[in-house]
């Protein structure tokens, strides 16, 4: 087998070296429980301190609105259904889209279920919701809105800026979402300035460990916890504190903020060099806006006569690693409700891979996967066809 | 300061190297998502499999009736709140004694607030509760009854096998949950033999990373997930998995059961040379029953005369890292559920340590802890007497 290329960073990263010996260091030697009194503990409670701050930082918010989850789906979930328990009595409206990810629409679900009333609001053909349609939809008993920061399937942007004024210009009571899984590490993202309430981010898709997750919420936003017990968090989010988890995340998200400019002019020339090679192969169609309409890191390939999956197994035998739709979700493959909703034609629904960078990917890397997107392509069209 | 003697350990451990060795190089080699279909999606679902059917075998059950969670607390709710609302319809009441955890008690809290009935059931002077109260306590509408099976405070053991024996005759739809937050890696514990249907364990109390519990769910078992998204361990719990906290929870547990009991004989000798040294000063009480009575890793000591935290300070100043009361639960130091329900006198309350032990513990270290007491305990209460 060829050296592994990873073009799957939107299903999770590998890990910063440095943030693995973090986590190491913390297992080993700072192990204390961040609630115990002595030594121990407080070296462990500082370590959390430390994490807030850094992160922190990068979002320009004060870090006694920062709290930690176990992962993204938590983090969702926590301001999603946190905030709707919490301020039922007024009111009983939520507003969100159809190409959330599992972890909010599914939320949504429960909420319904709970006598909640949500609006799914539409995108348009490049994956992107009207910020007019989401003020629109907003109602005096509009208590929250969620909307995504990227996409995780095809990698469209949200205008979440404009989405956050519209919001509170039609209701200063809504309280806005967003979910920047997908987003957080690859762009600037200010909740204050953006009028962002609720932010959700997650650390394995920024180069940490898995099982860390981060959840901003603003001043003055009331939130029912989704997990009681012994009151760690403010009272937030119960549970013995992942204290290396936490310390890593905030490394990994300060190696990449440190110079997330011109790493994402890397991506973004990446993406259209690879994205360049894909077109000049016949039949292969682009998802989602170009160049810095979409995000730097997703490119979702539309690939006529060739279904995914053999696709993405025939990639992998040269050690390209890709996923078919959105791999985020499931074992198995499905047909993404994101296509659906730009309005993917039927017969390419079941032929959309997803190749996602990330900032350890190469320009031999990109030219590698493209060549074989361009061997492999005809030749699979050809005897793979109905 | 001396060297550490870290004697805290029921609130949280040191992670095994070779736990910690785990975990870094799963983060920075095998760092697939396990919901990505190629290899590096498989290779990360193979380390799932591995680490459930460790911990299968320990416990003797089959690996597809566990789950992971992200700590013990989020275990005993999901366990707890999954089970009550899903079998709502059997019946409302449940079943707890008043020394549990508060993931348990803050779980029973808010399922009262949905309308459950919750009957807590007291404890005996050493901590223990009685099989014949509970089965007289579930009733034709009892779905759960939850006990732990080690107290984190004293070390009481509850009869668990007696208890589900009595639940089942009583009533054999009613479910029994057991948290084994403490009792985990520190006794063997047979679900099947036991009569348990739902079983609570945590990473961070066996030498593994903070950040993963684990769930065992017995066959035919009804449980509603507390956190919905991508449908991740067929469903019960979203989120991407924690592979590495997974792997390395196994592998510790599977360190420790491979010579548990020998273990747990010299935890017992530890624990009774410190008792024996501790029981010679003045005005120093022993809580809960002695010898293979309580739990080989936890000792509890009301100390006349001398406030808790005073002594955990000065111990600490020797590098002996102890703890006031529970530590599991908040960075305040406040009056004991535990010990009042075992009916320790008011003065004592807030006069009471816990040492807890761990296999990394040594004669040496309890000698030097047992000699610091004996040294501080007199020098305390007469400096520091009201």
């Amino acid at each position: 087998m060829n050296n592994e290329i990873y073009l799957d960073n939107s299903a999770t990263t590998k890990c910063f070296p440095e943030a693995a010996e973090l986590v190491c260091r913390i297992l080993t030697e700072e192990y204390g429980n961040p609630s115990s009194m002595h030594h121990k503990g407080v070296e462990a409670e500082r370590r959390i301190t430390e994490a807030k701050q850094i992160l922190a930082d990068i979002l320009k918010v004060n870090s006694k609105n920062l709290y930690f989850t176990s992962c993204g789906t938590e983090s969702d979930h926590l301001a999603i259904a946190g905030c709707a328990r919490a301020n039922r009595r007024a009111g009983q409206h939520l507003v969100t889209t159809v190409i959330e990810h599992p972890a909010v629409l599914e939320t949504m679900h429960a909420l319904e279920e709970e006598g909640f009333d949500v609006t799914y609001l539409p995108v348009d053909g490049d994956g992107v919701v009207s910020p007019e349609a989401v003020a629109e939809a907003v109602r005096e008993d509009t208590i929250l809105v969620s909307v995504m920061h990227t996409n995780n399937e095809i990698g469209s942007l949200q205008p979440i800026a404009e989405i956050g004024r519209l919001i509170k210009e039609k209701n200063p009571k809504a309280l806005f979402h967003v979910d920047a899984v997908q987003g957080f590490g690859k762009a600037q993202i200010y909740p204050k300035r953006m009028k962002i309430d609720l932010l959700s981010a997650s650390g394995h898709k920024i180069h940490a460990p898995k099982g860390i997750g981060l959840l901003y919420v603003a001043d003055g936003v009331k939130i029912r916890p989704t997990l009681p017990g012994g009151g760690q968090q403010s009272g937030l989010r119960s549970g013995t504190e992942n204290v290396a988890g936490m310390a890593a995340m905030a490394l990994s998200a300060k190696m990449l903020y440190d110079h997330l400019d011109e790493d994402v002019d890397r991506l973004y020339a990446l993406r259209e060099r690879l994205i360049g090679q894909a077109q000049a192969i016949e039949g292969v169609h682009v998802n989602g806006k170009e160049g810095r309409g979409s995000a730097p890191h997703v490119i979702s390939l539309s690939v006529e006569g060739v279904r995914a999956e053999v696709l993405l197994h025939a990639l992998e035998e040269r050690g390209v690693y890709v996923s078919a739709g959105s791999a985020c979700s499931s074992n198995r493959p499905h047909l993404s409700e994101t296509l659906k909703a730009i309005g993917t034609p039927k017969e390419l629904l079941d032929a959309t891979i997803r190749l996602s960078l990330s900032v350890m990917n190469t320009e031999e890397e990109i030219d590698a996967a493209a060549a074989a997107l361009a061997e492999l392509i005809p030749f699979l069209r050809k005897y793979t066809r109905h």
